[in-house]
């Protein structure tokens, strides 16, 4: 069975075609412009398959609630074109078949615990750490939806005592994203961090606050693998002193190894790379397939 | 059907007997002292009826992980004699019947979400706030329980600027429970709670605290309803404090009316009052009745 996905990006839209076990056949990439072009360009590659479903792990915030009139819709986003726009809608106008929709991470923490780092656990937490920060998890098997798609980048963290940099995020100002997100290393410390790989400060500083908001989840969500991505995450010394800081603020309170000698097993890197969020929009399209039955083909 | 239910409580065990509606038709409370004490008065208590099925919410840190070998055993705790001690095994050979274990918030949450103020949602969160802090939580229909239970009660919170209170958690000062539970209350301002009702010092304070913790589950978890219950939320007064505490911190970056002026719907006191932990024991003994069936008898 072919199945399409769609990683739907503030930069760019991935898309692909594959099948139920994550096998990836083709992948395109567009740029993300406006929403009749960029939607033009997936619809015209979808149409060269016999698909049975889609399933689109969307960047947000956007509508995840099924119930909800304004379901699989952007929401708000600075990218004023995409304010209110129906993906969902036009792609099951365009293509009549059952559509899946989610957010881009939750997408990644389903690749992730169906055939990544979390596979054969029912439970994984996906964080990205970039040009933003957040994050989706799978619970028992199910994403983690509920009034509204989580928003764990905004978390509030308390600050390094050597930081005096007043943070980016235009609604929290220092939340965790207006403190560690990719922009605020860069405007920070004047450089973006590539070029601050050997400033031991900068990194100290950064796993203090991912740490921190790393203990909220376990803490509020104890999954069951965390899973780290984005660009930020490729700066693997970050791995160890994250380590530190967590096992230091959780303080042995929580007695389970994940948390002191096998942290390094619990605390890793994505298993499928920079894949995890399409084949996560894969398995959205699959399970929607089996979720609608009245609009298979 | 007739089931049995225990909210085992660290001061107190409360033991019901009612049906599948949460109809409660007999409760009594046994004092907690030792396990052989307790637990015996328990299993005479139920050894009346003639019971389907068995529930327990169990205060913890307790194992909730049906995979492990310690599952339904008491942990770590300061009260030593139950330190280790299995709940549901004495249950289990007591009774040979099928019996539900999970933590005695996790029960709170699943009797709002079934009978009481999250009734016909499918997701909500159960905080107590009282000698401790914790909370429990159905999402998409299901107990929140992966690597271990949440202790959302230890969350970090950024201190009030007027606050020189050190904290009383035993592992991380002033972590949510160290400033904001009821001991933290009364060593901080030198007498209990309920006789600081006309300071509203007092519970400007509680309130700021409360809120970034309810901000921090708001955005990790979203559940469609929060729930406070516990001695401290009897101070009927904090609501209102923390509804414009929570609206501040999030400044409108979840535009759900959920949040902003439909708030006081949102976060309530249990529809249950009292007999939200109890009434969610027998649900977790109507649920072992239905997935066990091999010990049904």
């Amino acid at each position: 069975m072919l199945y399409g996905g769609i990683e739907a990006g503030g930069t760019k839209f991935v898309c692909a075609v594959g099948n139920e076990n994550g096998q990836i056949f083709e992948r395109v990439t567009f740029p993300t412009t406006t929403p009749e072009e960029t939607m033009g360009k997936v619809i015209e590659f979808f149409n060269q398959f016999n698909l049975m479903a889609i399933g689109v792990g969307s960047f947000g915030p956007c509508d995840v609630n099924i119930e909800s009139v304004s379901y699989g819709r952007i929401t708000s986003t600075p990218k004023l074109s995409w304010k209110g726009y129906p993906i969902l809608k036009k792609l099951e106008e365009s293509f009549n078949i059952p559509i899946g929709f989610s957010t881009d991470v939750n997408a990644a923490a389903l690749g992730e615990v169906t055939f990544g780092a979390a596979k054969g656990l029912n439970s994984c937490l996906y964080i990205t750490v970039g040009t933003g920060i957040g994050a989706g998890a799978v619970l028992e098997g199910k994403l983690l939806q509920g009034l509204s798609h989580p928003e764990m980048g905004h978390v509030t963290v308390r600050r390094h005592l050597n930081d005096t940099y007043p943070g980016k995020c235009p609604y929290h100002n220092d939340c965790l994203e207006g403190l560690a997100a990719g922009p605020a290393i860069e405007e920070r410390w004047g450089k973006p961090g590539v070029e601050l790989v050997n400033n031991s400060e900068v990194w100290e500083m950064e796993a203090y606050y991912l740490a921190q908001a790393l203990v909220h989840y376990i803490l509020i969500l104890s999954p069951k693998k965390i899973i780290l991505g984005g660009g930020v995450m490729k700066q693997k010394q970050l791995f160890p002193l994250i380590y530190r800081n967590v096992k230091k603020m959780l303080n042995k309170y929580i007695e389970l190894p994940e948390l002191s000698n096998e942290i390094e097993k619990y605390i890793v890197s994505p298993g499928l790379g920079e894949l995890a969020g399409i084949t996560g929009a894969l398995i959205l399209g699959k399970e929607a397939y089996e979720t609608q039955p009245e609009k298979q083909k």
